[in-house]
């Protein structure tokens, strides 16, 4: 079984990986996660990535493409973890796939900003870079149909992981902020805007759990939690089923009604 | 073989319900029908499900979620009918997999309006709430990955149904009014518009065949039938694959252009 | 296995399209390349048709249906070349499944204007009139689920393809004119807009290959061709994975910065 999400959108491009997957393994099973990434957003991947994946059988294989630097020097990459096996490029996109780690160094990288993590034990990495596993001739422009698909394809049908290229222990992470607290408050941030126009923010199920809370965002102040979209009206918070704090519209589309989106702060006061 | 229809749109929700179900039926085969639903539009939901499950074998298991008041009230179901079962939440979302049934009472409800609607014989409905069979802990904000889900992988491996949750004999139902007839016209109403921005109404092929009509809708008037969209110009009205009367124009989007959607009046006049 | 390719959108079209295959043959495998084409234009259909069926095993069969013209006088038809097997529409979405031929007569057709084109040798098509194979009644407006759907389940399941249809020894196929060389520059055209807004024209690899080019598009300049999207800033050039010039912007979209779309002339100058 082989999954495949990218921001391939409307176009052909993903018919193009699964004939690529299929010519080599013909007995794959492919299912979609979804082609609707936003076009060259490589976080709403790793953050969709994460959530689409987690509920998938151990071990199963996970292409992924959101890949704005395709051909350039950015690295092809294979990364084995306890949950599962990840092919995409080594951007930010598997963020969520590793632990988080704690910034090193003196000051801490800005939001999303791609940092290099260290690969710990129990967890693989391999740079894809044995072409005997590509479909040739490689277009500079498209790895999804003719190196990540390809490779996909032979490690499902059992290729060793260190035949398909030579181990690394770095893989680049988008660097995700944990929620801030201050005196009185805890300052988190959202993090996706989903297909509902639901906003999910770094501040999670535990840190709000059992309190009596307010959430402030965008100049707007929401007194306590509602359990679901459908309680309470107008806008709300939730904890929803990212285990995230979220700001939502009941039976509308908070992104939109707000007019914000990824990055805007979000201020949760506990009492 | 399980349908997929969602919501979801271009986030990923819909492969973590895939993942929830390959997880307990790992050889199940699953395939989408659309997870291109507008959001939250229970209706849509129901007159798509309707269309897309009529072509599948008997005894197929359609799992459908568009569920605004997920984690409320709203009872999860699944609807065993001579042709199909069905699992989602009880909100209307099967409006079509059931005959349609007068409505009792002095007034009539209004245009899809929720009413309970009874289970008739040949046919079983059962509330899923036996957590047995559910995914630990379940989101009150995500039934689809949690509940109906891994309901629908349960059920395939041979789970009996009443295993699953207790029988109920009314299911939810969203109002769908016959055409009016009046002294010289019927008077119906569109039901729903589709991707090519075609307007579907209640006035079926059987009202109109062989008879000479005319069609009123937003203030223009069109003159006779065609058989098909690549016959007259302009405005046209066609019995399109749904059986229903629906205006449509040629080579373009009638609902943009008449700037009109569902619930428009639609007036048939036969000479 | 059957893949599938068509313009039906966020409807349920494509999932009624599936239960009438499945109905058919039970364990046909269906893999989705797109169904977001734009609606009714057979051109974008054909050229993602193109790419996307090119990495699929050799004998894959394709059913397309992007039909404007649906139950009128065009053909439905089965193509089958050396690589691969087409059923849909004979309206010019197989322009691209047969190898370009030049054009007879007097005058230069218009771009895109549908041509008769011979069916050369090594290849076969076939007028899909044998109704015994199709869904009974047949919708006018519904080809996909009633007709092309079931043959190709048929065609899948080993009926021979002289049962389903009549021989033809023509194929409608969409006038691609080839770049025109003039005096110091080679006058190419926008073939296709790609769903990141990459403007692919019809100009091919072969002709700039290891040159010094500039190229001209909607008043602006570009200097040079670059090896891929992430080289280079703002407006470039560079051969994409289709082998084709392609106009693009780093981190953007060139079709909405441009405001250009197909049909618009690209020059190129090589010096």
């Amino acid at each position: 079984m082989i999954t495949l999400l990218t921001d391939f959108g409307s176009d052909a491009y993903a018919g193009a990986v699964k004939g690529a997957i299929l010519s080599i393994n013909p007995s794959a099973t492919l299912v979609d996660l979804t082609h609707q990434v936003p076009p060259q957003d490589v976080h709403a991947g790793a953050f969709l990535l994460r959530w689409a994946s987690a509920t998938f059988p151990k071990g199963t294989l996970h292409l992924a493409v959101v890949d704005p630097g395709v051909g350039t020097a950015r690295r092809p990459l294979l990364l084995i973890t306890p949950d599962a096996a990840y092919i995409g490029p080594d951007n930010g996109l598997f963020t969520y796939a590793l632990p988080p780690v704690d910034p090193v160094g003196d000051t801490e990288p800005g939001f999303l900003q791609p940092v290099p993590r260290p690969v710990l034990e129990g967890t693989a990495a391999y740079v894809l870079n044995n072409p005997r596993y590509w479909r040739q001739p490689v277009s500079p422009t498209f790895h999804g149909r003719d190196l990540f698909g390809p490779v996909a394809a032979h490690l499902s049908l059992g290729v060793p992981p260190h035949d398909l290229g030579e181990p690394t222990d770095t893989v680049t992470s988008l660097y995700v902020p944990k929620p801030r607290r201050t005196k009185d408050a805890l300052e988190g941030v959202v993090l996706h805007v989903d297909s509902f126009g639901n906003l999910v923010t770094n501040i999670s199920a535990g840190q709000v759990a059992g309190k009596r809370v307010e959430v402030g965002v965008a100049g707007r102040t929401i007194r306590g939690l509602t359990e679901t979209y459908g309680d309470g009206s107008g806008l709300l918070a939730v904890v929803g089923s990212h285990g995230l704090l979220e700001v939502a519209v009941r039976n509308g589309n908070a992104a939109r009604e707000l007019r914000i989106g990824r990055g805007e702060p979000v201020r949760l006061r506990i009492f």
